[in-house]
């Protein structure tokens, strides 16, 4: 896949020293109206803005104010452990319905369009699911370590929790994130497109240390098996260096111990790799002298090639990006300044930089990326864009920290075909109608 | 404070190089029984561990697999927004009963001891409100800039949110987090000693975007005032040269938006500086040319120092840390290998080192800081430690980028006396007894 760093890349536009003015930004923004499905997600109709003040006087004023800053409001602890506001309950994770047969095999999608920053708040955190997920009780978890080790071992979670800690940020992706797109199915909105992504701060022991207690054979042992407690039998193979590499046995996600349908009580941490070797309820760690070739690996998440043979093995995924807002479903209310946003990442390494296209691939701005940027994690970006009410296609391109270019679709065929489900690395287009709305379009450079 | 950073450092062992090795560990390792606290938060009972492997045979192991390796689970999305598991139910926020006469005016605090790395998940982050918390409608909700500014403006939501928008990690302290310390009110656990300080990932418009839409009078325009819409009337100053730095007018955290108790759906952000600044249901930005003498900042959130005048308009969040397991009321069950780890922030800057002592602060050794560290965040450190049975006093001293240096209890009272509530940032200690029980000490140092 590294070819790809060959294309050819637009001319870039230096983007502006520092941020658009604030002179600039009033000029710019005569919009009244705003983003539709912000608006929605947040339960607001139309509101006026910008107006000058004309408060209330006197008595008026007193009686106007709104019940919150006239009373006693809710106590501290009135929940525990809380949750989001009343008006934020548009914003879930979605299943798409009818994508799999039953819903214990299924994806749930996170809703990428309403969030911010690079964390995904673990409620939102995408699902994936062979046979359903599971709450284990993790007094009866056990993780057992065998194969080719000088001492077997069967640890409970106490036994993991004392050991040497890490925390690091990264991104889990599954394989068939955007996979549609292949095929030219235009899902409607960036969840559904994209949605098989999160990123989270991920706690655990790192699986080198486990090896290195168990006495791993490094002579023999090439490769590792992991393999998950629940139904579905998950197993994967790792190859040792990665094994030895940052791959974490995780019991925690952003601060508290893993949601259930995130692998509850432990789960492994493969960073840069495609979320199905990140297996869940995590039981078992074997060390082998050769490829599992597990169902998991040999049947499911391969990619048919133009030439009739399978590509096995392709775990890293990719440089990508995604514009976040505005994207499919959305609707721009008016002309005026927006600040366009959106996500990169890289399986190899850190996020170098971002572009930005508001004109199909013409030209190119380059994005402000958000700090932290953190390797193999989500990366932010933001730009200023006016828009002037004509049509639009929006579209971002990540270059990550080996060079790699994000490819086009065009690109990515070229190589692989049109009869692929897993690995759609390709550049995201949105197109803008001269109504506003948004909407999801093809375009293949 | 900063005549502080000239206090002795204690003799500082070198850490050794990387981890303790797997086979050290597997010789530490003689425990079969965990921290208690932990095992309590995961609802966890006594259970063995390290034992060999000896799994049961044939039908056998059929018939003793539990239910979830055989069945199948819930579905996806069962929750469009997810909770915790069901075992993880003692791990909350909590008030401090009688630490306020009405529960509208109080504090819950963040349960430190359970959690993992930097980000505070959004649900057990720190609570303090001043008149009780509400869940307030975002398309009715208005931010007003007036004052010192060419045009006086009303902002809806969806105004501030097409703007230039930043995302940043920081964490936010309450000024009286360990206040009972200044006393020898020696609380149980650091839920309660330091559990009013939540780090996340906050993302809005940077006050200085806004300042500057609104002409803001750069001559006259000396001090800004922030404004809630809660029945509190919170108000509070911030110099002109620190709204114009880093601080952001936020409407999202940990990715979404804020949660109610937190500010929904606007609250200020003030890197570096304590809570109270952190304007909540944030209405009005007001530019004025002196300091506004609010009742939250002349008669609260002020030092009583030793000659009886009063320390005002002290924000900033000195230099800090805190060993978060073990712990006050968590117990250790044996002898041998345990990860320390704990917390450390600065709000004037990023954490250059923290060290950390077994013995009282005789001999130090340097504890590992997990990436990233950020400026105005927590930073999560680690440590190995072997425990012989002894009695044992641990503490941890941080550093920050500014060279400055966390004190000892006495060195603060030195200079700040006895009688103060607010900012204390002293040096923690937690007695080890041979029985292996945790206890809040103080050592003075």
């Amino acid at each position: 896949m590294n070819s790809l760093t060959d294309q050819p890349i637009g001319r870039v536009v230096p983007a502006p020293e520092g941020h658009i003015s604030g002179e600039q930004l009033e000029q710019a923004r005569t919009a009244r109206r705003q983003f539709m499905g912000k608006a929605l997600a947040m339960g607001a109709g139309a509101v006026a803005a910008g107006r000058a003040v004309a408060a209330p006087k006197g008595e008026d004023a007193i009686l106007k104010l709104p019940a919150h800053t006239k009373g006693l409001g809710k106590p501290v602890a009135a929940l525990g452990y809380g949750v989001p506001s009343q008006w934020e309950g548009n914003l879930q994770r979605r299943e798409s319905p009818g994508l799999t047969r039953v819903s214990q095999a299924s994806v749930s999608f996170c809703p990428l369009q309403g969030l911010f920053g690079i964390i995904t708040p673990s409620g939102l955190h995408f699902e994936r699911h062979h046979q359903g997920w599971w709450d284990i009780d993790p007094s009866q978890h056990r993780l057992m370590v065998n194969g080719l080790v000088k001492r077997q071992r069967v640890f409970t979670m106490d036994d993991l929790m004392r050991l040497p800690s890490v925390s690091r940020i990264h991104f889990i992706e599954c394989g068939a994130n955007s996979g549609p797109e292949w095929g030219n199915v235009a899902l409607p909105t960036v969840q559904y497109t994209h949605g098989m992504i999160s990123c989270a701060e991920f706690t655990g022991v790192l699986l080198s240390t486990l090896l290195e207690m168990c006495g791993v054979d490094k002579k023999n042992g090439k490769y590792v098996l992991a393999e998950g407690a629940d139904g579905s039998s998950m197993t994967r193979t790792l190859a040792m260096d990665r094994a030895m590499d940052d791959v974490v046995v995780a019991w925690g996600m952003n601060g508290e111990m893993l949601r259930p349908e995130n692998g509850y009580p432990l789960r492994l941490v493969v960073p840069g790799v495609q979320g199905v070797s990140w297996v869940k309820y995590l039981r078992r760690i074997e060390v082998g002298d050769q490829r599992y070739g597990t169902k998991d690996e040999s049947i499911h998440y391969v990619d048919l090639m133009p030439d009739g043979t399978h590509r096995q093995y392709t775990s890293i995924q990719e440089c990508k990006s995604v514009i976040t807002t505005p994207s499919g479903g959305q609707t721009l209310l008016d002309q005026g300044y927006y600040n366009v946003t959106g996500l990169a990442w890289s399986g190899r390494g850190s996020v170098k930089r971002v572009d930005v296209s508001v004109d199909g691939g013409r030209n190119w701005r380059t994005a402000r990326l958000e700090t932290p940027v953190l390797s193999k994690a989500l990366t932010r970006f933001n730009i200023d864009w006016v828009w002037d009410g004509k049509p639009a296609i929006l579209m971002s391109r990540a270059i990550d920290s080996t060079g790699y270019v994000q490819p086009s679709l065009n690109a990515l065929r070229a190589v692989r075909g049109t009869r692929s489900i897993y690995h759609n690395n390709a550049i995201k287009s949105w197109r803008v109608g001269s109504n506003g709305e948004v909407t999801n379009v093809q375009v293949n450079g």
